[in-house]
């Protein structure tokens, strides 16, 4: 026996419940702690338990490894609390779909359930219910990373049933990985938005002394309630302190550094707005929000491939699929011998879309011979969008059309604050 | 009769010489100026003249095009001059291979070959004669992101025998679209660097008023002749003005900007040093140049492939090669369908490692489960290695051994300053 199982059967042999306050002795570690609930993210035979410290750590169980009772857990009185409502005050909902944010509520509260349901969150972030009334579900509960288009679909009809049913807001909690990719995702498929959609997520999960997850959390509540934002947005830390959450719009965002908690950047244009001392401070460059009916327009093509440009790209490396989104080097160039293969798939009917590996900057394929040989196979210039972006985008009017000239002109369209209409000099690094 | 014939023609009837001015009268325009040798980058059938106001522009022609004669040129004192050479001077080699800061020569010279010869340079920024003695030669002549391998490798072997052959140092113009690559790839290769290589670009040439062509090659002289790195460097815009150029390590240099000057940044480590009002302020942190002899290691296996991971990314994207880099979500995932495909190219041989489409930040695959089952899988972690970087290392990797342990020696080992040992905090955006 291994596993959960193993696990399972040790603590009913010792009567152990989660919260209880157990010493674990294995061969490699001996520590004593308050066990918590597995992990969402953890291997099925590691066990968690809160040190003394305030950290949460994992150890592995083996056979030999025992696990002794020490002391019953203290009943928490909040956990027992009804959640307030208070009529004054706006409601948002609250979306869970997994990842280090989630996480959060689960380590903090000792709670069975790992995502993050209204009494999860009263106990862990009680400060949410002086900003505004929570209704909460959640969607699924993966790592951003095994993300689908699925997801992003369910995501949106979920949004949109939210605010139609009368809610201010919507926060959608969400693992950092491919934040940048359902933002993007949800900023095309939602219409005539009548309330903020905040995507939110943490680096660093709440068990970690310098967690991002409460500030976060909590600066997401306040634009959901309190903005006129009618737009997909990020809500993340703007600095390393944990003073200053910005508001990046959702087409724009990206994740620049793998651990640090300001590694969401905005792309060449300004922040949308920050949050600092719980009061919003928004630029005016942002759509207000809608009258009416949120509407869900998800019609997506998922046979698109996002395809890196580097010395050594071959022909046989470009996929036969409905569309290819490059991120090519420079300008927007590929090596000149895969165009042989550009324009046989293109006769065949894929869309091509050209972004750039640079990241920050604008395609413009006039400028070398092989930009303009580009342009002439048919390949679609992405402008100054992120190709995460041009990613969802290309899916999505692929969903919309067949004909290349149809799919051309919604490439080219600033549909979600894609495209930068002007380029900035101080949006760059 | 079209594009180069036509043009050919028509210059050849009205007897105009490069360097004449002209009139050309066009459907679309009418200009006077100064008749360009052909732009190596342009479309054949485009004529290029220098307008009064120090501007190049190209013009379509066609057979209505009317081509007129105005003035003869005024033959340069300069041009017939000939190469200076000091003996107290050091002297140093440039090995030219075509981008934009070739082009720069072409233009401001009104030389026939667009390439840099030593007596282009003298007429078009002799200023460099001021710094040291000038060896040159024509490697090839490309866009940079046509380079293969064997670019790489006939560029190697060129610079350890100008360096064995006594230049104190050598300049490598080059494009800038793969820049980075060519000097990942020329850091890994050579060994036992008697004197800097420094490669340099421009991202815009010289017929337009902001070029930065003739600082970064002059900055690249003083470097190349004046200091005593032993590394592969790219020197480029420090800033938006024209005051001050970066010397960033060959491995850890990366292109984010498709057009700016100072597109060019240092990851995840400080700059090596800066060249300001012509002299070098060097960090501490870098290879002194050797002693001995320059050796060329360039066995590089060229069946890799870098993939990028997002969501919808398939099994059936992921190619069978020799050798696969990531560039995945996070701190360092893929989608986990993708995991079996994975293991059954693993055990075919094929060798995956993994980097981050964040950039910034180190991979880290035993956080969450995704990236435990990646390592359990065989996928090596590059640490903070650039994509670019990890990708030229593991041909070289595959190129020295076939055994997956030792490969994984390789990768994890630095060789070329391409991992830091520390993570900073102020090496962020």
């Amino acid at each position: 026996m291994t596993g959960k199982k193993l696990i399972e059967e040790k603590l009913k042999k010792a009567k152990i419940e989660i919260g209880d306050k157990i010493r674990i002795d294995s061969k490699t570690i001996k520590k004593e702690g308050v066990l918590m609930p597995h992990h969402l993210f953890s291997d099925d035979d590691v066990i968690t338990i809160k040190l003394d410290n305030g950290y949460n750590i994992g150890i592995a169980v083996d056979k030999d490894t025992k696990i002794t009772f020490l002391e019953k857990h203290k009943q928490s009185v909040k956990k027992t609390k009804d959640i307030p409502f208070d009529k004054n005050k706006p409601t948002i909902s609250i979306i869970g779909t997994g990842g280090t944010i989630a996480c959060y509520v689960d380590y903090r509260t000792g709670a069975v359930h790992p995502a993050s349901s209204a009494k999860d969150l009263a106990f862990a972030v009680p400060e949410i219910f002086d900003i505004c009334n929570v209704k909460t579900q959640v969607a699924f509960q993966i790592l951003s990373e095994n993300f689908e288009v699925e997801n992003w679909k369910k995501i949106a009809h979920i949004v949109a049933e939210e605010l139609n049913n009368g809610s201010k807001g919507v926060i959608i909690p969400h693992g950092t990985d491919t934040l940048g990719y359902t933002a993007a995702a949800l900023s095309f498929m939602i219409k005539n938005l009548t309330g903020p959609v905040v995507i939110v997520g943490a680096q660093r999960s709440s068990d970690r002394p310098s967690s991002d997850a409460e500030l976060n959390l909590l600066s997401a509540a306040i634009v959901a309630s309190k903005s006129d934002i009618g737009e997909v947005v990020a809500v993340m830390h703007n600095e390393i302190s944990d003073t200053c959450n910005a508001i990046h719009r959702g087409t724009k965002v990206r994740k620049f550094h793998t651990s640090r908690r300001d590694a969401f950047k905005s792309v060449n244009e300004e922040i949308i707005g920050f949050v600092k001392n719980g009061e919003i401070k928004l630029n005016t460059d942002y759509k207000k929000k809608a009258k009416g009916t949120v509407v869900v327009d998800d019609k997506m093509q998922t046979d698109v491939a996002m395809i890196y440009a580097y010395p050594g790209l071959k022909p046989e490396d470009i996929p036969d699929k409905k569309g290819v989104v490059f991120i090519g080097t420079g300008l927007g160039h590929v090596p000149e011998k895969i165009l042989p293969r550009i324009k046989e798939l293109t006769d065949k009917g894929t869309v091509f879309a050209m972004t750039s590996q640079c990241i920050f900057g604008r395609i413009n394929m006039s400028v070398y011979s092989t930009g303009r040989d580009l342009l002439k196979a048919g390949v679609i210039s992405c402008k100054d969008m992120l190709p995460e972006a041009a990613y969802v985008k290309l899916m999505w009017a692929l969903g919309h059309s067949k004909k290349h000239d149809e799919i051309e002109e919604i490439m080219r369209k600033n549909i979600a604050g894609e495209i930068s209409t002007r380029t900035r000099s101080d949006t760059f690094l």
